[in-house]
């Protein structure tokens, strides 16, 4: 059982993971692997190597756990979090522990190995976040479960372990911490203003559009003012929505091309650099629409944190918003890019 | 002039930083370089290739920026933070903003290229800790400079950029948020238990002792309890001192030892794994000495970040620090280690 613990000191919780866990011994270097062809577990045919999906969008007359679908969900074979089991609040000593329960999923994305979520035609990414909300919605109904957080790694410097195109689910027994800080913040400037800062955010990029990358039609998609990396990159919905879940049927249509657009200038631009995306949205335990505004934040792996980040949770971004908005607005989005160059994407 | 700017949902702040500025276009991959020789800056003999010399511990009889030298202390060439200027603090519609005023100095520990500060000896340590604290004193006395943070990178993983051991320290014009988030922590618990949470943490560490790597004279390493990381290593006094510049003379000499030890450890364990570490210590405009306890944390890169912890805060560590730290203990420090194996160390 993964066990959760949090810091005495700050209180930021910590999952101590069971099932992925590494023996001391095995961060020993392991010699380079050459381009040996291994069994994709998320390729078609290959069904029964991951644990059995709980929902796919297939084609008539096909069953579960075979080929046939379009875009599949499973569980994690290395959950971080497992469903089975109580939390069991407890102190040890002055520190507090509970047992690690919660959801983690894989959603494949497509059938096709060779073709990544920008690769996707705006339909296909569509039904993706179509699957991101039915998996919201399934999982929300287990009152244990206080936030679940979408998101994504591509490429081996974002994280990914696998290439083939997926993103993950992780649903938590509690508020993360960085959702938290944007909740916190933004219910004290609608106490104080009685607007969305998000919203008014919005407003001023309009405005001053030196940091937008482009105006869709129900998004935006802009680099936010105090960016972390370069090429930090948000889109955002135009009119107010706290929720993924509050969008409309047309809205996930616009998403899905407002996100193809995006990653299509961010692949260009970075020659197709490992990225990590995240979705924040309301969490079901706030009962405000009001104060929070749902966004996804897209974060190209172009630099490293060193110990100045670490250590005073403060970011050297060497390249200013307003430049990188800028090259992404000049992008020709039906230009070529090379195929994706793993080796060397995360290292610049 | 880099530009502070402050987020304006959860308040933290970012370096937009154009000393060391990156235009879009060089992110571009780069062909990986073969084993070229090029000429360190840090090697004596090289002085005039790094700015002016701050400080240095030199041989009697010779001159600044030239050989003859044991550590030398100079200006980071790409500073994040420049030393001349005001801050101008303002408001750009809804954001903030203050120009990026700050020091940024380089420690280098050795004039020997190719020992790593863990190869130094333990008076040698105790000379680079010595320098840490000649420059904090000095700095101090800027009124601008609410906070000064020294950290280390080794290893390209860990974010260095030369490989000839340094360590950095930069001066802030506000406590950065880490910082404060301690603090502010630290003193909710002693509102409460009237006790230095450091301390309590120490005497339940020394008595279940689990995550104890090792007892010294002065100072314990061990791994905390929520630890982020495998192998999350932290050197703390034993008596309460709030801040680094509170200890004796031979409490530097102490904590050489106990680092140099702990470090060996690590560089046994992981194979001479990148690392960051970073000090902190009481902000000299926190007056209180009761609350805070001033520590290094040792953090080696062995995992990556990845869109579940950036989205929620929230660290996955695959190693309990038990299992960390049972394995440290048992480490015999007398053990050769091949040297540094940069290309795996930080990819496992």
């Amino acid at each position: 059982m993964p066990e959760l613990r949090k810091d005495p000191i700050i209180g930021r919780w910590v999952i101590i993971s069971t099932e992925r866990g590494k023996r001391p011994t095995s961060f020993a270097p392991v010699p380079k692997r050459s381009q040996e062809v291994t069994l994709c577990p998320f390729c078609p045919g290959n069904e029964s190597f991951t644990p059995p999906e709980i929902m796919a969008y297939r084609l008539p007359q096909t069953s579960p756990n075979r080929p046939g679908w379009k875009v599949r969900v499973i569980s994690n074979k290395y959950p971080a979090l497992v469903i089975e089991g109580h939390l069991n609040r407890a102190a040890k000593g002055l520190y507090d522990q509970m047992n690690g329960i919660g959801a983690h999923e894989v959603i494949i994305e497509t059938a096709d190995h060779a073709r990544d979520l920008v690769d996707l035609s705006e339909n296909e990414i569509r039904d993706v976040l179509w699957a991101f909300r039915e998996r919201m919605l399934d999982l929300m109904r287990d009152s244990r479960f206080k936030y679940i957080l979408i998101f994504k790694n591509q490429g081996e410097a974002a994280g990914a372990s696998l290439e083939h195109a997926h993103s993950q689910l992780i649903a938590t027994p509690i508020i993360p911490k960085r959702v938290t800080e944007e909740l916190d913040g933004a219910k004290l400037y609608f106490q104080f203003k009685e607007r969305c800062i998000f919203c008014d955010i919005i407003r001023q990029e309009m405005l001053e559009y030196e940091r937008v990358v482009k105006d869709y039609d129900s998004f935006i998609s802009f680099e936010p003012f105090a960016s972390r990396f370069p090429f930090e990159t948000w889109i955002i919905p135009k009119s107010h929505q706290s929720s993924f879940l509050e969008m409309s049927d047309s809205d996930y249509y616009s998403l899905a091309a407002s996100m193809k657009d995006t990653m299509q200038r961010l692949r260009l631009a970075l020659n197709d650099p490992a990225f990590n995306f995240i979705l924040h949205t309301r969490p079901t335990s706030i009962e405000s629409h009001e104060y929070f505004h749902w966004h996804i934040e897209i974060m190209p792996k172009v630099t490293k944190m060193a110990g100045f980040e670490w250590g005073s949770g403060f970011y050297i971004n060497p390249t200013s918003p307003e430049e990188a908005a800028a090259y992404l607005r000049g992008i020709d989005v039906n230009a070529k890019v090379s195929h994706r160059t793993e080796a060397t994407a995360g290292d610049v």
